[in-house]
């Protein structure tokens, strides 16, 4: 298992793609999943090259686990969520699509199923909109 | 949110009940899932108190990713896994059921869907001997 720089991932965190940045410190970026299987559904990346569970260094790890918290807590607040799934991918058989390691953090509504992975593409306006409500939050 | 010390992990952690252990050290216990969305399905805990993602103490997640880690990279080998996919679902809506933080590690095959949550009951001759050799893959 390599890592590949060309993914979409090392692209956003390189600033060759555009992203609805939500968080960032020196070790971890979160942002928008532009595809939601919930409204607010973020993604928490480390910076650090990794393609998944199985190479990440644990310093980065711990971070990101952290960072995912973090999040959590926000969307609670940001959306009026009532629970949080989450979820993490590895290799193609684990359902992995981009190869650098990210942990999907989602909100949750009783009764409201999540959609298909890739199954639905956000407009920029609601992204913008929920990317601006949950930095709020984190910010606050 | 608050914390019942009834939930069955909690019983397992006292001894009360029994279960199909793999690791622990401390801070964390890992043990396989009786009703496995796929073979080797194994849970990561921390042993404090700890509803879930959006109460659990940072040194207590950080240990539970850690061991996340460990046992998702023994179950490739033990296994035979081509991926593996982590969930870990937070409050009623967030698709929680036991009422203690759990991370699901999963191993997975290419084309083998995940089966539904709860929706089949392993049988202990097989947990035991998969909890043996996921035992012997961590000790080794």
């Amino acid at each position: 298992m390599t890592y590949d720089p060309g993914n979409i991932f090392a692209k956003i965190l390189r600033g060759e793609l555009p992203a609805y940045r939500v968080y960032e410190d020196e070790r971890v970026l979160a942002f928008l999943d532009i595809m939601p299987r919930a409204p607010g559904h973020t993604l928490v990346i480390p910076k650090a090259p990794s393609r998944n569970l199985l190479d990440v260094a644990p310093d980065d790890l711990a971070a990101v686990a952290a960072i995912a918290q973090k999040i959590a807590r926000a969307q609670m607040s940001a959306f009026g969520a009532e629970g949080i799934t989450v979820t993490q991918h590895n290799e193609h058989a684990g359902g992995q699509e981009v190869f650098h390691l990210h942990v999907h953090v989602i909100p949750r509504h009783t009764g409201i199923e999540l959609k298909p992975p890739l199954s639905y593409k956000e407009t920029p306006e609601v992204l913008a909109e929920q990317a601006a409500r949950l930095s709020s939050v984190l910010e606050g």
